[in-house]
């Protein structure tokens, strides 16, 4: 053993954690009592143990289906601690997308929440590696093979710490992508990226001893932003909440003094909605980060009411979640909400832990920082991903020219920050003309009277595509189409504006992402 | 390129700080005109041009003589992106000790600041390695052979980037140990570590782009522990101090905003001293790291008045500065003042960026956490130095059984904070029973007038050794041999009270450490 070489891994959080702050509450439980830092490091020992008890060991995955509780925050320690990857499922999936998962991944063991089980109900006949099914929740008399608390129970830590893992390299977790488009892949997280992103977001957001954070964002997306680590790092106290209520989330904000959460903006206008009757801002600092679209004036101003401090970032799984921060700049403190609000709708730079984010042409070639000119984002980091497993050919797709790839097209501003313009597929191109569906869709969020809206093509016999637009009113508007129009038609060219509006909610991933695609799908030819 | 693999460097803080900020204040200078972002990064890149011109490259070492301004700082960015690792010299040695130093890293180019050309007159003479020196300051019509700003300005920028080092693990400084005892050693940093405790310390004291750092710690100190890439990291804004004087300090301290301050013991009581007349506290948050010894109570309770916070932090140059950090503890929000002090005394808990420290016997065991075995504090981390520079010999020493050998005694109290009870040889060992020269120590410095205190054995006929105090106090005070004498053997046992008291000031290391080799030195024989 050398003294001054260790390979950095998030592992190495939760041990200080428990070590420095033993009797801190690690997290407080939506239905159960709040568990120590102690305790959530002896249940991670625990689960470590009974993994390894199973013959469970390096280059193995194992898969856990649960809700925002403290089973799947103990999970991103015990499974890596046992040597093999967490592969935290998305819990709004189809039955067939759970097995090509299990299947693909080789999960040996999958960890199920009752109150998710009916959803993979039966997957041990489809699925050949699976060998063990641990069922949280389940309690006595329950007609689970194994249930958890008696697992864990009945397994003595078998260590005196997590430890760390043979190479910093190794993988940690694989999460597979919501796949709004084909088949889910599976991203390969390492224990050095994690810890990297993880200590950069802590960093970027600001988190110290002393925060509260609530978990809006599933633990599943992108390992909860890599949150999950980056919390207990900081020996910070998570706050678990096994669904995303406005209203409760709201109750917990000033019960827990939560002073950090995430989530899509979904979840911002949600409490925005939620909180309106609230007239007082909360009587402590609240910073909400959000990202996977910009956050809009109308949810900014009235985050501002509420005293939230909002923080707009991008990333994508593939990328350990975040890695573009639009950092307020000292000279924003002169500029009035509107501007501010345009200022913040930017994804901004790259993250501390980040190297390199890129606006490029088509031979990787960096376009001119006017604003104006879309080139495709590209990244290079220690926090983006090792490649999809098991796919050599989408990952050299992924990584062509030595960058990653997002695809996703942007501008930079003079100022440097970056602008999505939008998804290579979110184009419309009207009649040789390329509309911007997020311009479109922004100008019609301004309108008081809509909460949410989403801009997809119609094809048309004779311009090609043009512009439909699907909106949600607020509560008791009675907006008509023809003003949706007209409001778009004042701010913008005419081949911009849709030619059709419909109004109804939005179609959503589980992560929160509109589905465009099913949008797309719904969106009958127009003449 | 692959895009998910990148060396970790503090170069990278400064291509980003000036991609993000470029506008913003980098740098107060107490005697020019702040500089941006954009102008730091800018000069740190025509340094680099300007060294890899003389031919300076990888594996070559360039040595800075000057207090903290500007150009020490901007050198922690532009001899690493040569490929070089800097030597930030001690500003208070001898020209021997220059000399060895000089040799001793084979320094190929030394830049001078124009005040402290006098201690290195002739070195050129006695250094054959030593082939350029660059002088900052010298001004128009100078004997200096290159004016630093000249030799700057003649040099444009070759690249487009600092860039980033081949490996990780390559150099990028060289601390050489203020060395109280033996001949200086060269401590290797890497990149790799000097990131890591960049990134450990930012989120250990909180540092957000908003922070406003004086530099009252010297840079060439452990390359000020890592601050000069911590603060760049995260955007915040230096203020240089050429020197450090207790009332600029406070006036800066309102004038610039400043947030974040480190240094040694001393530096806080000089603070606390100066206010003593100011009635107010700061009216913004001020945080203050000290290290190399415990703050006293009374200086906890002056720093409460200004509204300074203060951090408690130990660490070695061989451990890239603090590795250990005390911690506060929800629980201790109930405690009385001399109680906080108590706790606050302690050094504390490992920081999140380091993995292991320990303090164990002569066999490698960890003592009791009893609070009362005393044993050696040994350190695991990526922010443990590569080694001594060419000393492969005291490196294998340092790093016995796999370890990092701090030679501080210490004990690990019940909840795991370790204390300090001495270095090794500030033991005083009478009549067969230790005695701990720290724990004399602070029972004389709760004396009311004692300013400050350092206790050191001297040789007795019956005893073997006793304790000597040597004593500061303040002004106006007359208090007495015998008093002091009574005043410890109120709190502590005979043979650990001081045969003898010596008034006066005390003697010091450049960095603020009290030289107890010189007192041991001065002290005479007792009977």
């Amino acid at each position: 053993m050398v003294p001054n070489q260790v390979p950095l891994s998030p592992l190495s959080f939760l041990d200080r954690a428990a070590e420095v702050f033993p009797t801190k509450i690690a997290a407080h439980r939506p239905a159960a009592e709040p568990v120590t830092y102690a305790d959530l490091w002896d249940r991670a020992l625990r689960l470590a143990a009974a993994l390894t008890a199973l013959g469970v060991g390096k280059g193995d995955r194992v898969a856990v289906l649960a809700p925002n509780d403290v089973e799947l925050l103990e999970a991103h320690y015990g499974i890596p601690a046992a040597g093999a990857a967490i592969v935290a499922l998305n819990v709004r999936l189809a039955p067939q997308e759970y097995e090509h998962i299990l299947r693909h991944a080789g999960c040996r063991v999958l960890i199920v929440d009752r109150s998710l089980r009916e959803q993979v109900e039966g997957v041990g006949d489809h699925v050949e590696e699976l060998e063990t099914i641990v069922e949280i929740g389940s309690g006595q008399g329950s007609a689970a093979e194994t249930d958890y608390d008696d697992w864990l129970a009945r397994t003595s830590p078998t260590r005196a710490r997590l430890g760390l893992p043979d190479h910093e390299d190794d993988p940690i977790a694989v999460n597979y992508t919501s796949g709004t488009t084909g088949s889910p892949k599976g991203v390969v997280y390492t224990h050095r990226g994690a810890y990297l992103n993880a200590m950069g977001q802590a960093l970027q957001f600001g988190l110290s001893p002393g925060s509260v954070y609530l978990w809006t964002l599933p633990m599943f997306h992108c390992n909860g932003w890599c949150y999950t680590w980056a919390v207990t790092a900081v020996g910070g106290t998570h706050v678990c909440a096994r669904s995303f209520d406005a209203s409760a989330a709201l109750e917990d904000i000033e019960r827990f003094g939560v002073t950090h959460l995430c989530g899509a903006p979904i979840v911002l206008s949600s409490l925005a909605e939620a909180g309106v009757d609230q007239a007082q801002p909360f009587t402590h600092e609240v910073r909400a980060a959000t990202g996977g679209a910009p956050p809009s004036p109308a949810v900014l101003a009235r985050m501002k009411t509420l005293g939230v401090e909002v923080v707009h970032l991008y990333g994508l799984t593939e990328t350990y979640g975040p890695s573009l921060v639009c950092e307020v700049q000292p000279a924003w403190d002169a500029l009035d909400d509107e501007q501010l609000a345009e200022k913040q709708s930017r994804q901004g730079v790259r993250t501390i832990n980040v190297q390199d984010v890129r606006v490029v042409d088509g031979s990787l070639e960096d376009v001119p920082s006017d604003g104006e000119v879309v080139g495709e984002i590209v990244v290079r980091s220690n926090t983006v991903m090792a490649g999809y497993l098991d796919d050599p050919e989408a990952t050299a797709a992924a990584f062509h020219g030595g960058w990653f790839r997002t695809g996703d097209l942007a501008v930079r501003h003079p100022d440097g920050y970056v602008e999505i313009r939008d998804r290579a597929k979110d184009i419309i191109i009207s009649g040789g003309e390329n509309v911007s569906s997020i311009e479109v869709e922004n100008v019609i969020a301004e309108h008081p009277d809509v909460l949410e809206v989403a801009v997809v093509a119609a094809s048309h016999a004779k311009w090609g595509e043009v512009p439909v637009a699907y909106v949600t009113l607020r509560g008791g508007s009675q907006l008509t189409e023809d003003e949706v129009i007209a409001h778009v038609r004042k701010r913008l060219a005419g081949f911009k504006t849709p030619k059709a509006v419909v109004f109804g909610d939005l179609p959503r991933t589980s992560t929160g992402k509109i589905r465009k695609n099913e949008l797309r799908d719904l969106t009958t030819p127009l003449t």
